[in-house]
């Protein structure tokens, strides 16, 4: 075990009368019996540096396409100063982290919004951008690597490491995230006959695609369109590949991913849970920032305590906090199994005027802010309780699959944002995930970045990585038997069969 | 055996529902067992072209620094075009030849001066303008991409073939011109502790120095500073390697470099020859161009028969007219064996001033154009003897190294331009070459030139080129113990020892 990017101080010998290899040659070959190569930039550095430093110089070595690059060459001994980045490349933010490679100590963490949002959103927007035009491939390209340099100068500043210290980038990101970053069309990621560009985009400089580093990429490697290289790098962060029962990973947004597996098999799959779940569609409705209800709860008087991002006047409500709602109301009766609100139970049900139905139709006023009433209508969630039995059906019809039942689970991993932020108890009340014992979940955060780090200090993850994308077979659950019929069973809270949920049970 | 870059027709599997391989993993596995990567600039090109092509392309393979790397993708079935571009890359002037590498037909040749002769033709005048300022490098660098560009387009438009089909690029050139490539200062070639920046600089990206192509380019490498990639590419061209008796390849210029060698062993010397030898020094002396007497001879009734490039008027005499007027000179009695002209044996000998010694000395005069007398003085003579001398006692000195006889040598390679355009007899006769068989003597012509389209051939001199800068042993002439003996031997016509010029001794 090592970094994955290293640096070497070399006491080279010094040419003498008999000995006139030059530097490049006198390098490689001090470092035998690596394979080691050097790039033309770290080459053009050698004179006069390595004669002024005596012929004591400090390498940088990043892995390459095949062994080692020299990505640097500096005079005297420099191997306490070793940087790495990980990046966590998502669909709506970035998030960069600046690591001491010696000490493992995270030196700067900057985020920011996903510049490519003024293409939507929404993925399939940026997809259909780049269909209408092949320029739009190139914008995609240059917004996003203008923000990761964004949060590289941040983070150098932050810390007092300069971007040429910096000997590796570690990028986590979903397949389409990275064919972006790459300049690369995504189309058949989404499109027949599904087979993309990539799903391991081999290592390259990432002077290339103009970023502001010596150093090369990494990209953490996809298993399947659908199942990208957050996933994999989410996957270090666990033991699924090497523990002896199985074990679920469970990244739930408004696409779900899943792998269920132990060292004999993994499984993996996909699938769209629905932008209901990340708080979309509603009317009040948001994605978690400043002003979201990201949790509540009904008290025994019947008044909704609510917690505010931020701490001000609710703005609206975001996925975590509608789980809450649809919890605690089912809880306190407000809402029945199907979904439907019971006037009787509360004056914070109320009626309101669906334009596009042109009915009333009863809401659960959640807040009021400035003397307007916020509210979540029975319409978003019934549609609320089509994503979660979405999100729910994949866990469900992977076991069937394996003829698994749920208490054999070891753990229950979750990872990504609404998974991390989410109330486990209300998850489980709403039947978003299977009644199991609270102990056997283990709540990853942001695994897509947290997975890079772990590969930037310990490069036997790339090992781990090879034998989880050769090992992991992805099924489509569209295909499998029960699927429909599992779908059906959950959109109830928590489940048509209430014997799967006996801890919700006991508390109604 | 094959060509050092090739293509490969492929027709992979189309994805289907069960094989969603994405297509740089599906090309990459196509060419298993070979180790191949894919250039950054390739892959963003994979959509839609793989797809539009029903699967069925080409792949241009250039050998990269581990195995081969894939350069370009092309829709259908491109290998009938295949194409690579030889560089012989000189101090004064660049030559560059474009190659079908499917037939070894070369499709287009171009020449043109260098453009850094502008920093000086002496190549010491280009590395201390390195030394004055860092910007020079990037100038000299510049200039030279610059010319090779100019030369890629006029291959290219002559043939028809796109810059971006050329498959790789082969440049010969000696140690320094190959520093001012790559933008590297070759200070260190000259000066003490003589270890360069590299004596090999790795396959890399031609794009990286600025070219206009999307292969690789393949630098001859070096065997020591004064042995440049322009001497092992020539060494492609004799069998000193190979053979079981001991050959000599000979380049001789400004610089002469000589390499004594069989199977197994190889002794590389190099050593300045001085610049009269190429037509500098002398009032009417130039390099080979239009106006420049390349040839002459001395008719029985004593007139001086030229031989003009270009046809005109003579303006100055080149290298080899000036061995030609020297040998027939010795030959008619007009120069005596230690360089002195005899007044009396010509009335085409006349006085000229010596502004410089402030006296009168006796001159040839070679040719007459509009009334403008051109001569070739007696201080020329002996100036261009210790020249000759020199260069006859890098043989004779690595001879009496070896304690071999000048008869115990099979072949003797002529490589260059000096050494190529020579009258060999003259040659001989005035003591520059030794008294041999003539049909031991081999002209190769512009060799590193011809290595470089060998090497584009026939992949396998890329072994050869390993194992002759492993085995070859540079030995310094100046620390030989005959040096200097053999040195002031050879300053006469043709040697003090006439015996061992019998064919001479024999034609006065």
């Amino acid at each position: 075990m090592g970094t994955f990017a290293r640096k070497r101080f070399l006491v080279l010998d010094k040419p003498d009368g008999q000995d006139f290899t030059a530097d490049r040659e006198r390098i490689l070959k001090a470092l035998e019996p690596e394979k080691v190569s050097m790039t033309y930039r770290a080459m053009k550095t050698l004179y006069p540096l390595v004669h002024d430093a005596d012929y004591k110089i400090t390498v940088t070595m990043c892995p390459g396409d095949n062994g080692w690059d020299i990505t640097r060459v500096e005079p005297g001994d420099t191997t306490g100063r070793l940087y790495g980045l990980a990046l966590d490349l998502g669909r709506t933010t970035l998030e960069l982290e600046l690591l001491n490679l010696n000490t493992g100590e995270v030196l700067a963490n900057f985020g920011c919004v996903n510049s490519q949002t003024q293409f939507g959103t929404n993925i399939l927007d940026r997809i259909i951008a780049v269909r209408e035009s092949r320029d739009n491939l190139t914008e995609l390209q240059r917004l996003v690597t203008g923000d990761i340099t964004g949060l590289i100068n941040k983070c150098c500043e932050h810390s007092g490491v300069l971007p040429e210290e910096i000997a590796a980038l570690v990028v986590g990101g979903n397949t389409t995230m990275i064919h972006f970053l790459m300049g690369c069309d995504p189309w058949l990621v989404f499109q027949n006959p599904y087979a993309p560009v990539f799903f391991d985009p081999g290592i390259i400089a990432a002077g290339e695609i103009g970023l502001p580093l010596s150093c090369n990429m990494f990209c953490m490697p996809a298993v399947a369109n659908y199942l990208g290289g957050d996933i994999t790098s989410g996957l270090l962060m666990t033991d699924i590949d090497v523990r002896s029962d199985p074990g679920i990973m469970l990244d739930i947004g408004t696409n779900g991913e899943l792998v269920l597996g132990c060292r004999d098999f993994m499984l993996v799959g996909a699938g769209a849970a629905g932008p209901a779940l990340e708080g979309y569609g509603s009317k009040y409705g948001m994605r978690a920032g400043k002003g979201a209800v990201r949790g509540c709860r009904i008290d025994c008087d019947g008044n909704i305590i609510l917690d505010v991002i931020g701490g001000g006047s609710a703005e609206g409500i975001c996925g975590t906090g509608i789980v809450d709602l649809i919890a605690q109301g089912y809880l306190s009766g407000w809402i029945n199994g199907n979904g439907t609100l019971n006037y009787e139970a509360s004056s914070r049900i109320i009626p309101v005027w669906n334009q596009e139905r042109q009915l009333q139709v009863p809401a659960i006023v959640f807040a009021e802010t400035n003397g307007e009433k916020l509210y979540f209508t029975q319409d978003d969630i019934i549609e609320f309780i089509k994503c979660k039995a979405a999100a729910h059906t994949m866990v469900a019809t992977m076991l069937d699959y394996c003829d698994m039942q749920p208490d054999e689970i070891g753990t229950l991993y979750l990872s990504g944002g609404f998974g991390t932020n989410l109330n486990l108890e209300s998850a489980i009340t709403i039947g978003l995930y299977p009644d199991l014992p609270r102990d056997k979940f283990e709540i990853l955060g942001n695994s897509s970045l947290s997975g890079a780090k772990k590969l930037l200090l310990d490069d036997s993850c790339a090992d781990r990585l090879r034998h989880i994308t050769e090992m992991a077979v992805y099924v489509q659950f569209g295909e499998m038997e029960k699927f429909l019929e599992n779908m059906i069973a959950a959109q109830f809270i928590p489940h048509t069969d209430e014997r799967l949920y006996p801890s919700v049970k006991r508390r109604i």
